[in-house]
């Protein structure tokens, strides 16, 4: 349970408020570098942190991320020309370039030094596996490119989405963070999940509903162990890093299935893009992992055509099936892996009242993320590195392991949980 | 015309208001009885004075009503499964019994005490009439179970429905008790309606628009008393029933046509429960009558499938045939009984502004309901027993008859105001 | 740029807010003639600064504008009977003369004095130019009724038409006001326009995307010259003028094209009508130019049928076609000069956000136009006629035309400006 003022800490983002400015302080993924596919191409609306911005990559495939709204009169530029290493205004022919610099000002006379005195918000951005990255925060604080494990990658080990998911970040993060509500909401559906299929986990994972919790913090963020029995001698140990600020990785199940993993950002309060990835670190996906996900499946999702919001969504009940409920075809009737998370998450309402919930045993990871969030915020200004900010923080793996019950699982797991690309990972 | 803080008064139901205070301590229509049809069935979300709450009828058919978040993350019951004498929550596996109880918590370690700390917000339940009523009041100051008189009859003897009004309730309830806009909103459909046809009673309502309204208190809310000229000796009296909180009973209109009646429930401020009930205290309905009703005909409704929101709406102005109004077909051109009311009274805003109306002595029975409600709210912590909680105040019966000039209504009406389920009532 | 306390006070006009008493003071186009075609026919709601109201027009053609809501008990009048010379209200048949007197209160008795005490909010009317114009202030201070041009002209001389702007009206103004833009948002498109064709002007347009502008202050509003260069010994001028508190009117392209003008009327703060006309003083309009005007072409718009809401609108992104922008047949990608504008100025968001703006030469009028609005509600108690409601200040037309370099604007044009109804006008 958090006090109201805790939680409002904690899921409030916009500019000014305590959490927005440790957000900005990190690397942000921002959209999917197809959205704008090519040199010149249309301008795109992108939201964050409750920012109003617009992307474009220019003549020269330098990316832009500007504020939304001409300095001139507030029109957006979305409506804007991309064209000639700028992007121009539709109403007045105002041209900004990717650093929100006036390169054109063709209403006012020429020779007019105006366009000298204005500069346009324009945020630094990076293209890095499949994904276009900005920084919001103090340029002089800005820390290095993240070096994620699928980041580093060849395009065809990993296969990324996002979807638009209507809630606060923070409540969709810790379903990322919550190992345990994998053995109930998603329980009838272990095997159909492309990144479960034929191992051992999900045996464990179904015998031992009540799993213990270890957790530890790591330098980027924690280590979650959740520990079930195996047999008289081992544990079943599956470890989820999560990385600050908001990255969850999924501890993987078998070495032939890809590894899987997710960001939580905030687009506003009351909204946040889930972003889904899938890689493995020693091969190419095959084609038939590539149709699963493209159609949807795991851990992506089915979209409204042309959008990123989910075919099930809020407005339909997620399309509920109380058939395949009652058959156990479906822990709660929601069709899929993804859904049946954003489904409970979303249910909590736009911004969940921690100030009601009541807390187990269960939950030690979620409450030690939490503190470790409020932490950050207070040590903000005093800190060199934010932790989860330094690459190699980053490149971390998640693992499942039989480990002799005498070991601690930090030590047990010490070498499965350093990423090395190229290499494969440790699950059972 | 009320002052500004009168009509707060009223209309605020939410936990913690005076008014939701009072409505609080009578018993609730919820839901209807086939919502929820058998033992183990979907649960369903339920809207009460501001509560979200969740229903459900167990395994061995008692019925459950929660609030609707669970106890542990807040997570949505509707996505619950409905097992074994509990309902489960999706996320975590929680169960609840349907007095709130947390009778397995399959994510926490065997032997722990925790779900003995937690009670679940759960509201008792009976089914009656083919309603199921709900007390969300002080458990040691619960009344007996309403005994109006169709919850007494069989089965085969009523009708009930319920649809979604778009505004607070008491402008929906003022409807209910103001006999006098029956001559002008239903003017050209009295003859069609199932209950008001072939009687002599329409002939007087359309011949004398200008009742006399004498009103009376009873033990359990008001007796409303609409005189019409009939003839040179008789007045044609029409005496509705008001029985607090918000039940208001329909004066007959003859005895071959069923009794009819509403409950006005509120949802939210802004949204509250029309429930509508037909019966006959001496007979079963008949096919005719009830193919009728299931059409949607008289106080009933057409709706849009899958819901209990009418077909005419606020956003399709009520489907308004302007054609229909000009040849006197309808009134304000809006189709139906019910609709006719819905229309004009959602149309006063979600919440109607009483600090600018303006009363004339047709509306003295709203007045005076108004005052009740008020005083009742004042002497909630001295009343033993609240006006219209006890049975006795419930088994009434609205009348329409003849009495010669010098009698006075209440004295003259006096046998025919009491409900004798079994025995036909009085009318002309 | 605007302080906040200077924007919040040009954009608000509901009742008692100080703009709003100034607007109160001019005439209003508040509905087409054509929305209550004849007597007696259905009454239509209609929102003016704030104000709920509903119009008809009686049996005798006598034209009423009342409150919206009944003041019995605040049932709206949308659904009342227009009929023998009064709205009725559906509800209790309380029946209003277009003067807002209560004619009938027949659920009162007979004889009741009642209704001679209750007078309900009407404003007067008169039908001009197809439009009928209200005026909602004090009727001590009623002006003169408007004298626009194409007010005086026979009906076959012009076509109006109303659309429904979903900003505050003072941003759709400023973009009549503002003579840049059409450079720009209009580039691809200005050969297109029935008003613009085949004209010399577009040719100046074109290749002088930087006017200079030079702004006078006029009996009425502001004449605000934009001026181009022609060759070397002439400018080409193009002067619009501004009338208070809201018309706009376009300069010309050449004498055989229609001329044209709109007028800015807030429905509410995020909400505005946008009148657009065109008319030639001196002959009736073509076939062909009435079928282009109510195809939607030029300043008028395509529909969603049964609405004044535009087929192009927020909700789909105005329907912007990118191939078109990047092929140079729009230079936003929406299609129509109309859309074109509103598309910019609704992307402000609903009330433009003026702390932002970072304003050029090119913007003096509008700088200037701001200044007279809060100078006129700063003088609003002292002045006997205020600017813009005199029919002298309304009987003006704008121009285009081409000046020797040496001679000033006010005094080369000052001919042209004056209108004359029958006879042609000055552009080239």
């Amino acid at each position: 349970m958090l006090t109201r003022e805790q939680n409002e800490l904690l899921v409030r983002t916009d500019p000014g408020t305590p959490m927005g400015r440790l957000f900005r302080r990190y690397w942000i993924p921002a959209l999917l570098a197809e959205e704008i596919p090519s040199p010149d191409c249309p301008p795109v609306r992108v939201k964050l942190l409750g920012e109003n911005l617009i992307a474009f990559r220019d003549t020269q495939n330098r990316i832009g991320l500007l504020d939304e709204f001409c300095a001139h009169r507030t029109a957006s530029l979305f409506f804007g020309r991309n064209e000639e290493c700028g992007l121009r205004c539709a109403y007045h022919g105002w041209k900004y370039d990717v650093e929100g610099n006036l390169v054109d000002m063709p209403s006012e006379p020429e020779g007019s030094k105006f366009k000298e005195r204005v500069k346009h918000t324009a945020y630094p951005c990076v293209e890095r596996g499949g994904v276009i990255w900005t920084y919001m925060g103090p340029p002089d604080l800005q820390p290095p490119v993240p070096e994620l494990e699928w980041m580093l990658l060849d395009d065809d080990q990993r296969f990324i989405s996002k979807r638009l998911q209507e809630s606060n970040y923070l409540q969709a993060m810790e379903g990322g963070i919550d190992s345990s509500h994998v053995s109930f909401a998603h329980r009838f559906n272990l095997d159909d999940d492309p990144m479960h299929s034929g191992t051992e986990g999900n045996k464990y994972l179904k015998a031992d509903t009540r799993p213990k919790f270890e957790v530890a913090e790591s330098d980027g963020g924690l280590l979650i162990g959740a520990r079930r029995t195996a047999d008289e001698e081992n544990y079943y140990w599956r470890i989820t890093q999560w990385i600050m600020p908001w990255y969850t990785i999924i501890p993987p199940f078998g070495t032939h299935n890809p590894l899987g993993g997710h960001a939580w950002v905030p687009i506003d309060d009351e909204n946040c893009w889930a972003w889904s990835w899938n890689y493995h670190p020693a091969r190419p996906l095959s084609e038939a992992e590539l149709d699963a996900m493209r159609a949807g499946d795991g851990i992506h999702v089915k979209y409204i055509p042309g959008t990123f919001r989910p075919l099930a969504n809020r407005s339909n009940d997620y399309l509920i099936d109380r058939q395949a409920q009652a058959e156990n075809k479906s822990f709660s009737g929601v069709e899929g892996i993804s859904a049946q998370d954003f489904s409970l998450q979303e249910s909590m309402g736009a911004i969940c009242d921690r100030t009601k919930e009541r807390l187990g045993t269960s939950d030690a990871a979620i409450i030690l993320a939490r503190r470790r969030l409020l932490a950050a915020v207070e040590q903000l200004d005093e800190l060199d590195v934010l932790p989860g900010s330094a690459p190699e923080h980053q490149r971390v793996r998640s693992t499942s392991l039989l480990l002799p019950r005498s070991v601690p699982f930090e030590e047990g797991a010490q070498e499965a949980l350093i990423a090395t690309p190229g290499q494969t990972f440790v699950s059972v």
